[in-house]
């Protein structure tokens, strides 16, 4: 997967395959185009992508329905924001990536580095961040310039097809994971945990010694959370009473930890603490915006000492952390491989919802394949 | 305060004045009367008050509003969780305390000391912690009994007046500020500041190096507040966008914490926070049961890094804590102090609200003072 | 190995076997006997251990060479502080404990559970804590009373001769883990890893997601440590440079913790640590009473960050958490099963050293096995 | 103190005044000349300088006993690393700095910004740091250029003269606290607390709710550390036990910290901890190489739950921190101002020690003044 020769500058081509986006809105469709490739500045890298995921907010950004400006707006047509490719040059000040390097892009293109949430540890929360696929152009496109500050090392030994999604996915849960304040021995409920983000939040948390449990639904699902190494599945439509489920299956209390990734679980995550004590309720996934109030009565967070917390994607050393996970073989990525030019059908598939895992998209292949 | 002539077992009557309700309910009434003097066991402390705080959910025990069982379920007649006094008696396993040292009740009387929550400093949730003033004789009794292990010792220096709210208020403030995360240079937002327990609060934020804001009403209140340690007053009446003083008032960002101490300020709380990345709105005060939400759009939490949190009550180690500051000279109470045999007058205007600082009940003094 | 019915009070002998220390000093014997039975208070409990677990501290304390008072002085014959058994009696005020369940014993008998340390999760620095094996007759000793309180319940599915070493190495371990602050992905290197407290530590590491890497010599101890977790064995004797080996071992750095178990190592500790930023020396192993000095020039510790840092024994809860991981399946003992009656030719192997994983002793058996 | 009409660029000169070493090494000389100011690049600003702090660590680089490359081989002839001014040019890339903002020039010119070490809020270990005034030009020069990421804003309300010595020693200190994990209500040691660093360490511990104490001499330093926050001060000289009179102070247990800003200090430091556990030593002042070892027996370490730590310098993140500190009014600086054409003179007073609070050096005024 890695190159076995560096790309030398000679192979830059002027165009390259891009997925655009067309009629943004909720009609949107995708097509694959020929689009220029762009110059690095002195400060940035170049980078050949081989392959990027798909994540179901790069819907969200071509539906316009986040509340945010259109794509358009900031003059982008390719969405994506998890690349795994190859920098194929270098501006004139970067030290720290060579042509031949390994390099992935995130959902931010770049942060300040100069304000205070940048130093302290919240630069995703930066004020004047850019974020790929919607103020710049996105990982759709196979050839992509970002920051050499921002952009994110690849190690040795780990596969393109697993580094893309954790570009987005994996650290974000991570970051979550991290900032729960969970500890080792814990049990960490991912409702929805069979989802291509909830997978590998439950490989993150089984990596750092929590217990993971996975509340989704179907025989596949099933199978793949507990070979990923959830200790219990239960299906919320063959269950009768899932929280009963969990709660019995966590010790008979109750969850430590509710990591919700997918919107329609905020419905249900309180329901998983039983009575535990100082349990928290981690938001990761972004819902439609004012669809939903997650909250209950004030006594109750007073009277069992609970928590909701929200995380926003992953910083530079969380994504650093996922990817040393993934190099010591602690993150799988179950994942269907499209080439570049179904990416209109990948697209499809996950906007109509249902994917097992996570689709990603290879450029440089003609065949679907799976991992 | 503290006794010069430490109490001989002689001292002990049989007989002594207590505060009991009538009519336990909506309509309840509180009355003087004289009760038994109860026996110490074995491994307990017979205390005799001095002080006994009054505190707001006293009230709600005797209306019977917080969906509890009733006080008389388990035969006890006196409400009362805060009280500061002198130790007559102590069982015959009693080692850590002698006739003459001043000792402490807290809002809870007992807890079991060997289940994981005990031990993992979480003791407040105790499932079978004992609620004096509603499973035991409370602190309206001026002859209290405590099992020793539990009872908090008062160091010297801190008058009983003062040490007396520390048992409830002061240290279960200290509690949310420790459980906040909050560090020294950051704002900390009292809504209802103004109150028995905020200004509590206020204080020990103030300790800690924490820059705290109190947002309340009227000019007893906002001098008492500034008198107090708050950087800023925001009176709620006379401020047309009180949010947005109190964004001013932090920097033009917003606050780091919200302390909600008073059950109508969860309705605003998460209005001070504004654009802070990382905030927490901390639940202190009991609401009554069902009576309202608290939350938001998950992706707020998610945007903002916001979290929710509640704690209960406080452990021995925070009453320690909150003492030791009071020693320092850091924790000053504003209070009332009642006669005993006024205490039926008291309770009424705490009931009818409006309290500005605490109200204490002095079992030795027949005049009305403050401090 | 956990009985299947429970003892009745008709089953207590009045006599039980017992290892008591004859000739306490450099020379001193082991020697089985009968004594009495003893009693349990009203707070007590009797436990019919069926296991004790060997611990080389045992050793010191009958050779008298930690600058401790002897144990005669206290009036106590048998020593050993890790027992796991059946509670057989139960004292008047007994709640946690019932006849029938299983219980052990560990380092701490009891501590006063009053005091400020007690309160602050630093109950084993308690200043009146009771030693078990010192100062009350320890866990040679078949039948022996705890407080009720202190005692530690051991779950179903952890047998008893895994049970009794986690009262003491096993938990020692977690807890230097747990204040370590190492992240889960963290290299923990174990010098002396192999012995019966660092393959615990080993396990435990792993299982709180670190990298655990073994530092000792022989084949026996490297198959035991890599099959225990260890992802790296470094012999010292078979290695060059051994500080170089592990450096390069934990991605040519240096360790992020190192975790020293054995006294032998404290003089190597530093070398593990390479160039690495923010370790921690963690210090668990009592070295013989002033033999040496554990420091470096205080250059190093700010150039490095670098911080040493001590802990003794475990609390209540870390016990608890250890047998949680045992109970999970994750803490494995490897060790040699003395039937008691050869409990003084196990004290000798113990004496000479070189005991691969741990001895422990089971009261039942009459014959020597393996597990 | 702040400009009140921002620089124009034509006010720059083409040579400025800065203190120069001559003769590096033990015999050194500081002489003052004019050399030319320097180009700012296109991510650079250039800051006209109006104090400069000495630091006693400028005097080891002049005499290169650090055990670092001299100052020569890196074509610097100017120390100085704790500069306040005003920016006077922006490169063309800027956007943190316009013309006539206040910014600080702290002990690194520049950190690499994308290795994990300044991925996680460790970036003064940076490995490829550059030091200021070693190897480049320090703010003993008046016109200094500084990346613009890296230099610090200063906010409105803090005086130059208090905000040179904040991007050194100020902010190592707070580093210091942070990292040592004191809470408010701990007691804070600091031995050679009446010195330059130390005492702004006092006025922080305070600041952050601590119990400050120094150990130092003399009437000056008495009144200046009990003026800046000290509860006690023990003179080392008029005592006859220091190390009982500090326990004493400290609730006759000991230090919860105890923080050694100067070298001497290390070897008492270990005696202010007393019975305390959990107790830290934290380094911040570099020792000359190799001269001595800061530890103990590994047993203390166990028996105490006894920690040392080291920490380098402070991060900008820091030095926000302190700077806000200062901006409550919580930070004085009680120093001498030289001004620049006497700078020999006042490293010649830093060299024979004893100065009183700290030193800084005025590249506007002509007369010797105090604050």
């Amino acid at each position: 997967m890695s190159p076995l020769t560096p790309a030398s500058e000679l192979d830059i081509p002027s165009h390259c395959k891009a997925g655009v986006v067309v009629n943004e809105g909720p009609n949107f469709e995708v097509k694959v185009e020929m689009v220029p490739v762009p110059q690095p500045g002195p400060d940035d890298i170049l980078i050949r992508l081989n392959v990027t995921g798909l994540c179901s907010s790069d819907i969200h950004l071509m539906q316009g329905d986040l509340g945010l400006p259109p794509m358009s707006s900031f003059g982008v047509r390719s969405p994506g924001h998890e690349g795994a490719g190859v920098v194929v040059k270098v501006g004139a000040n970067v030290k720290n990536f060579q042509v031949g390097d390994r390099a992935g892009v995130k959902p931010l293109t770049d942060t300040c580095g100069v304000c205070e949430l940048c130093w302290d540890d919240k630069e995703t929360y930066c004020r004047t961040a850019i974020h790929t696929g919607l103020m710049t152009a996105g990982t759709y496109q196979q050839y992509i310039v970002s920051p050499a500050r921002y952009a994110s090392p690849i190690p040795d030994g780990v596969p393109d097809e697993i580094a893309a999604p954790i570009m987005c996915s994996a650290s974000t849960v991570y970051r979550s994971l991290v900032e729960s304040g969970l500890r080792a021995g814990n049990w960490a409920v991912f409702p929805g945990g069979g989802g291509g983000v909830g997978i590998q939040g439950v490989q993150l948390a089984k990596a750092m010694g929590m217990r993971p449990v996975v509340v989704d639904t179907g025989s596949d699902k099933r199978s793949l959370s507990l070979q990923m190494g959830a200790e219990v599945f239960v299906d919320f439509i063959e269950t009768s009473d899932t929280a009963a489920a969990v709660i019995d299956a966590t010790d008979g209390v109750g969850a430590h930890g509710v990591f919700v990734t997918a919107p329609a679980a905020y419905r249900s995550a309180l329901s998983f603490i039983g009575d535990r004590i100082g349990a928290i309720i981690m938001c990761i996934g972004l819902a439609p915006a004012q669809s939903m109030t997650l909250g209950t009565d004030p006594n109750e967070f007073i009277f069992k000492n609970l928590s909701i917390k929200g995380t926003l994607i992953a910083s530079r050393r969380d994504t650093a952390a996922a990817l040393d996970f993934a190099r010591q073989g602690k993150l799988q990525q179950i994942c269907e491989i499209y080439p570049i030019d179904r990416l209109p059908e990948a697209v499809d598939r996950l906007r109509r919802g249902k994917v097992a895992g996570r689709i990603v998209v290879d450029f440089n292949k003609s065949e679907l394949s799976k991992r």
